[in-house]
């Protein structure tokens, strides 16, 4: 019998220990015998429950207790979440989390003490809940070179983007009813603003180019910004709009990540990608586009991703897997000053302003004096110049990337 | 320096080589040290090639050479394929392939000989190419029992039915169309009687429900009966037309396995799936739907699946993966008859007979006397009785599964 331990029962928590019970006989038949959960540490009262007396509220209980050989850290956070993942390391634990923020910030430093202690820290929740795109990403594309990655990687952004292009539903009313969903939290700060997607795009990048990639020096744009008109004019663009995040190798080894608003062209298959569903692709210089879709978050999803790397852990007891990343120091994340795109621009003006302005590949007019205008690809930096000199002759009303 | 070889100098094989050349420096850093291919099997003369020199036609220069650790089989067949798997297993060398004909029809007794020796025997690549596919399924939903697995399994018909569907091409024109791009063989049968398509979905599920489900004994239908009428009905009911391989779990521990056209609605993503690629959808009954997207063919792409694979045996030397399925004897596969599905038939004849004759649901006549019926759910040996007699009524043109 093996004995597991999971820290936080919360939603994914809870999910962790359901997902064992349920599926126990598959997981016995996977790891080659039982696996129990012994512990569950909260400071809550889940007495009622029927795994009542599993519950512990002292993390040393964990940590002293040397049957426990694997830990899910489901808690959230970087405060204890982190402090007890480093202690479960250092007592010779191997951790699975899905906390996207723990490993996005502190990844390098814990798979660091992971590795010296022979042990396996991870994370195949962090990114896409309960798709599968770590271990893809390791293993199966592990003979190739990284080319992009490019993915819907939050699901509430997803969810209300959805609601305004099918439904006409305004960015505001949009947000209440993911909240009113449970799609979205009471702050929906970290996900409306693209801070969830950034620590995301950062895991991946981490993993693809091998180097830390800082969420703070990441270029980061949510969608509050998108209005019913914006999404109205990338359907005449035979677009959707979608919020990316995104990581693009140049041949130096540098690499621009950025987390933006884009309009997807109908016939991208990412386009196709609605509700709370992700999706991520990824180019591989053999393999060439690859595409991972599936449920980003939930329960059930996301804990079975946890309870998958668990599983990982005990059949490879003693085995570590070759997972690191540097802690930075190489700076490969370019500036997307000189990132090239085209853009979509909506602009309040003179139809000869904009077209001496910009270097304009399409122009509609769908009402009188409202422009809508698709360029040639230019970089960023040369873009944002235009746009503020536009916005000198007129009002630049919106101005996202088309992918 | 680790010592690898590759049987088969073909398309696959020809791009196993070439992945380890253009991304030498990727895989030391993976394998821990660099990989040299020290060997490449084939009869026929590549003198002239840089690499030569590492030319042998006598297969037992890499059986007994202790060097070599692991070997690429892409000679495809089950012949010749066969005996050097078994004899590169039984001399202690992990075998990597792409040979999904091998896979499905003994991969039971070669994942044995492999288990008895302590190596690998692993095949990424024999299904969707170098879409991940193998390993997601086995490792990251491995806390997860299989609901069902559903694909585009042949990029080989897809490009012909996108000709169809988009272009207006007969199947004769764009079957042809297929063999001048390289994507279809001269003699085609494999791809388009569904033959291809049945040994893949035969190894996802030997990997889904751990028995093996033999090639012979699953219902098989290919796409030679399509029509253009077909195609422009389908876009009719809102629907395109795919060929899919699927397997479907039964409460009682039986599975349905079969390969047949089917009508996708648009609104499912396997309907935007075109061209030449493939795309898996699996329902685990924690995760929900994942999908994996990407080219189901091609050199590089499947090369480096194959190259992947190799990687991980390199990585895990001495330590076995898990994988294995039985040798067919819990007769898991259940005969179709009785799996429901709601059913498209395109009748020429009277209106009131197929109202009468069968459990209509929508009925369209877009000419005179043609009739494009949908049904409500029926099992397979109803309709199959149905049709019979309706046919005795009048012309049954197409009778199709809807997704």
């Amino acid at each position: 019998m093996i004995k597991a331990a999971i820290l936080g029962h919360g939603t994914v928590g809870s999910g962790v220990y359901e997902v064992f019970e349920m599926n126990a006989d598959k997981i016995a038949c996977v790891a080659g015998e039982p696996v129990e959960i012994k512990y569950v540490l909260d400071l809550r009262d889940f007495s009622s429950l029927s795994y009542g007396h599993k519950f512990v509220s002292d993390f040393a209980v964990i940590e002293n207790d040397p049957e426990v050989t694997v830990v899910a850290e489901v808690m959230g956070g970087v405060g204890a979440a982190y402090e007890f993942t480093r202690r479960c390391l250092l007592a010779g634990k191997s951790v699975c989390t899905s906390n996207k923020e723990l490993v996005a910030t502190r990844g390098d430093e814990l798979l660091k003490i992971a590795e010296e202690k022979g042990v396996n820290y991870m994370f195949e929740a962090s990114v896409g809940g309960g798709i599968p795109i770590i271990r893809p990403m390791l293993r199966c594309l592990a003979a190739n070179e990284f080319n992009e990655i490019c993915g819907i990687l939050n699901g509430t952004t997803n969810y209300i983007l959805t609601q305004m292009i099918h439904n006409g539903v305004t960015f505001a009313d949009a947000l209440r009813q993911a909240q009113l969903s449970g799609y979205a939290e009471k702050d929906p700060t970290a996900d409306i603003e693209g801070h969830d997607a950034c620590r995301k795009i950062c895991i991946l990048s981490n993993l693809a180019f091998g180097d830390k990639f800082d969420p703070d020096q990441v270029s980061c744009e949510g969608i509050s910004g998108v209005t019913l008109e914006d999404v109205a004019s990338a359907e005449k663009l035979g677009c959707v709009i979608k919020l990316i995040g995104r990581a693009v190798r140049n041949e130096d080894g540098t690499a621009y990540a950025y987390v933006a608003p884009h309009l997807i062209p109908k016939e991208n298959l990412l386009a196709s990608v609605e509700d709370v569903f992700n999706a991520i692709m990824i180019n591989g210089n053999a393999t060439g586009d690859v595409m991972f879709y599936g449920k980003g978050a939930g329960k059930l999803a996301t804990a079975s991703a946890v309870a998958a790397d668990m599983l990982d852990c005990i059949e490879h007891a003693g085995h570590r897997l070759r997972i690191s990343w540097g802690n930075g120091s190489k700076n490969l994340l370019r500036p997307i000053d000189t990132l090239q795109s085209a853009w979509y621009v909506r602009f309040r003006g003179d139809r000869k302003t904009i077209e001496a302005m910009l270097p304009v590949e399409s122009l509609a007019e769908p009402t009188e004096g409202m422009l809508i205008a698709r360029t040639s690809k230019l970089p960023t930096v040369d873009m944002e110049k235009k746009i503020a000199r536009l916005g000198e002759c007129g009002e630049v009303c919106a101005a996202m990337r088309i992918l």
